[in-house]
């Protein structure tokens, strides 16, 4: 097999520069671990915070080597979080949504590498203060919780910012990115590599249910939408200017533009949505997955996704000389 | 100087897989002759439809062969001024923003090549009906009209499509395409070229105001905004799903959720709106650029534009097996 070799596979000491995404509730130990195996880097979700849930997901790791990404403003209200998950030693810890700068001490003490998941130019700042590693540039595009910036042009212009003033940071490009074309384009965009989360989110090792998994395999990409319902329905308090890619489904068409009508129902509409969600109900709850769904025809195992994902780009990079007249 | 070839430049008999985009009222005769001068191609904006525009414009691109695009809904409305496009015998001609079918025949008498500009699958299934030999797969971050798919996902699902229905038909990706990075992205992403406007529409021989350009160049990515207010102030009926990008300014912090406010005003708030256009405040009326001005610093011309966007791509490209380890 082909070897994808750039800054963020010999910083890391890995194959392949592709991450897996911390995704909540539906990343845990097993297909971090698969994407490890399969010569990436995968990341237990840490999510909303459940201790129990961590610790369970790290020994489903066993002695694969893996990181672990929280949600900077939930894992803010409970810190312990952090320092729990920094007693794994995970190979990277990752942080989203929030100022990462109130974390990097602990951070760097635990001697781990910080991956700080950006979604304007001035998070981007942010985490140059808080001594990132490796800098996500994460397009709109992507499933699950995200801002407004598009891959394509947000990636070079990150690039641009971080050779100016921090050219040590590494750079990988999140959103919309699914198959080796496009982790051959995010390296041409200047990127060091990609993190995916919709493509592993359609892994067998991803917990997500199966009716789940089928109403990706069967979406176009031009059928998800951004949203803050699903938040409201789950009373999380997500604050600006952050919402959810997710697919454009009945739930979504149900409540379009009456976000104060589900909130005055949350008493009853939150616990129907829960158990729509656990269910697999594709049309009750939300259904999180990102455009890159349109490039999605199967289930396969997390290893065989890093694997075609590599051979692609590989084949690709390596003709790319064929533009040249 | 390097060239790049691609099923594009052989069918379009160009020496750079280079599109300048058709923009209203930016995009002039002067503007399109200078990228086909360097040896992309140039369309001129024949955007709302004034033939004397179109006339004047053809004549300033003199004897170098160009194409021109129009706003399909609006063309629609006189369909006379495609019939005079098609007279100057332009190097070929596109359609965005609406249903192609009813021209394509039109277009095939008389022997020009027709580009369909597209925003969704469904848009991109109708080009194929009309026989198009172009699809450009527009992503959201452009400047200017659009809809809601992000380029770095649609440009490889459009691409699996056509490579199931219509193998021949060619690829352009638009939307956030400023420099080769985006050039060289595109091409891993199973484009066959590029369409760029917010790039174009920075350049010298653009009809676009001094203060207008400042702004662009003043402006980072994360600082444009789709929207549907620009249209409402100047009445003109886009039809859905499009919206327009533009700089997120004062203009549209002022009537952010009062499109039925600005509606009521028109009478008093169109005449300032097109005063304050015309006269290039960059506060009191629509900049049209798009998530791209965070990668344009200067105003150079047209061809300097072309010559920068091969040089870089052709480096990337020339260099990307040294991603292979």
């Amino acid at each position: 097999m082909a070897r994808l070799a750039t800054r963020l596979t010999e910083r890391l000491g890995i194959a392949h520069p592709i991450l897996s995404a911390p995704m909540a509730l539906a990343g845990g130990g097993a297909l971090a671990a698969a994407v490890t195996r399969a010569g990436g880097l995968g990341l237990i979700g840490g999510g909303y915070g459940d201790a129990g849930w961590i610790a369970q997901e790290f020994a489903a790791a066993g002695n694969t080597q893996v990181g672990c990404g929280f949600i900077t403003w939930s894992m803010a209200r409970k810190p312990e979080l952090l320092t729990q998950a920094l007693a794994h030693k995970p190979a990277a810890l990752m942080l989203s949504f929030g100022d990462p700068r109130p974390f990097s001490a602990e951070i760097a003490a635990a001697g781990v590498p910080l991956i700080c998941q950006c979604q304007t130019l001035a998070h981007v700042r942010q985490a140059i203060e808080a001594g990132a590693a490796i800098i996500v540039a994460q397009g709109s595009e992507a499933g699950g919780h995200g801002a407004s910036r598009a891959t394509l042009p947000f990636v070079p212009e990150v690039a641009d910012l971080i050779a100016r003033e921090s050219p040590d940071t590494l750079l990988v490009a999140a959103g919309g990115i699914a198959d080796g074309r496009g982790l051959a384009a995010a390296l041409m965009l200047g990127a060091d590599g990609v993190l995916a989360g919709t493509r592993f989110w359609a892994s067998r090792e991803a917990m997500v249910h199966e009716r789940h998994h089928a109403a990706a395999i069967a979406a176009t990409g031009d059928q998800t939408v951004r949203s803050s319902l699903p938040d409201i329905a789950r009373q999380l308090d997500w604050p600006k200017p952050f919402d959810i890619r997710v697919s454009a489904n009945a739930f979504i068409a149900n409540w379009a533009g009456r976000d104060a009508v589900l909130k005055d129902a949350i008493a009853t509409e939150g616990p129907a949505y829960r158990e729509a969600f656990m269910a697999g109900d594709p049309d009750k709850a939300a259904v999180i997955f990102g455009e890159a769904a349109g490039l999605i025809t199967d289930i396969p195992s997390a290893g065989e996704i890093v694997e075609r994902m590599v051979a692609e780009a590989a084949a690709l990079l390596g003709g790319a000389q064929r533009f040249l007249a």
